[in-house]
């Protein structure tokens, strides 16, 4: 049975970390919004009575209604037996998935520090300081992270030869930098090898090559969480 | 047998997070840099090898290490039979558990939006400007979502009559709001009844009732997650 995900349809923000990891691993998915409309989406999360989530992305699957990017990711690799097999490394890609998480929502604050209800240009000059101390401090400090971890199992991905859902996010994240701060990662090159490595295997997963090529792939623009300012970006 | 706790010694931070459940729960664990030392904490965690930490807090269970505060709450409650028995319930429960993460993360970020590495004093004009967005948008979000959550029950916890993982974050959050901006909050009593009748009714899970009245139980101060401001209340 298909599951329908619902995501804003004009950025591949959260959702294209779900939309990732079904097409990788052929899970059949419907990607309601942009079938229907954002509007569509907005009707049906206030429908949504009870423990709902909080914001999309999230999923429906029969009964089961799950929101938090992360937890959909592990719930969907478990459900379709994508996992390691092992409860102890399960709970590790979780683990990382969650870290992931942490980084997107701070690749977003960077370009809205005081409020994600203002405009960008309503807060540039925070976003130029933030952006100084994100690329000098954090993004090493997240990248070697992750690149330790990879580093465990020999690559290309966090489990060796088997690809996770941590390694289809983390080729989203590479992607995501290198379209935010193209000068910044360029300049940074080599320095987390591991990552590199990973963001060259999992475009050659099959079934995610096809779904890359294709016209479903939505473009990293400046509506979503990575964007790309020229003034952000190391000069 | 006991698991190791390890967060820094002098805040309650995200620690107390855990510290909560294992007291509501009676769940014996060593609070590892508290018994040592911040130093040891960072020791401890520079020899942690692998698909380790990103951050503290962190638990040791043997051979399990865990991060991600969401993720030790879940586990803890799943080894030791305190959810609701139902994988879809418990799944909802680490859903709110994770958007309880996102908020305590928000709530760091409006004393630090600009970078965690620099004091708040460097950075007090965009946290007055963002202060002001967190209480009148934010805030009432996170609440609101909350408090429907815990009104699906009926109350006084997520579950009903059975406290979970998620009332004893719940409470501390409150705690914290209340703490970190009391006029606020005072300004807004009632506005989130089910959260409010949560926050009395967690101190009387009758194993908590004697460590929140211990010395254990560590001050809000302003080295932590909540901090109290002036500026950043309302007057």
């Amino acid at each position: 049975m298909s599951i329908d995900l619902w995501y804003w349809p004009e950025i591949p923000g959260r959702g294209e970390f779900v939309r990732l990891f079904c097409e990788a691993g052929e899970i059949d998915y419907a990607d309601m919004a942009r079938e229907q409309s954002g509007d569509a989406l907005v009707e049906h999360m206030h429908a949504l009575e009870g423990r709902r989530p909080y914001a999309p992305p999230y999923i429906v699957d029969g009964e089961v209604v799950i929101g938090q990017t992360a937890l959909i990711l592990q719930y969907l690799s478990d459900k379709e037996g994508l996992g390691s097999g092992e409860m102890e490394t399960d709970l590790q890609l979780l683990q990382l998935q969650m870290d992931i998480s942490d980084l997107v929502e701070e690749v977003h604050s960077v370009h809205h520090p005081v409020a994600s209800e203002l405009f960008y240009a309503d807060q540039m000059d925070s976003a130029f300081e933030k952006a100084g101390y994100f690329r000098a401090q954090r993004i090493p400090k997240h990248l070697i992270h992750f690149d330790n971890a990879i580093a465990t199992s020999g690559g290309p991905f966090c489990l060796g030869q088997q690809w996770s859902h941590v390694d289809t996010s983390l080729f989203q994240v590479m992607e995501g930098l290198d379209y935010a701060f193209p000068n910044y990662m360029k300049t940074m090159q080599g320095s987390w090898p591991h990552l590199e490595g990973l963001q060259g295997a999992v475009p050659e997963i099959e079934s995610l090559a096809e779904y890359l090529a294709s016209e479903q792939r939505l473009d990293f623009n400046e509506n979503g969480i990575f964007r790309h300012y020229d003034e952000l970006d190391e000069q």
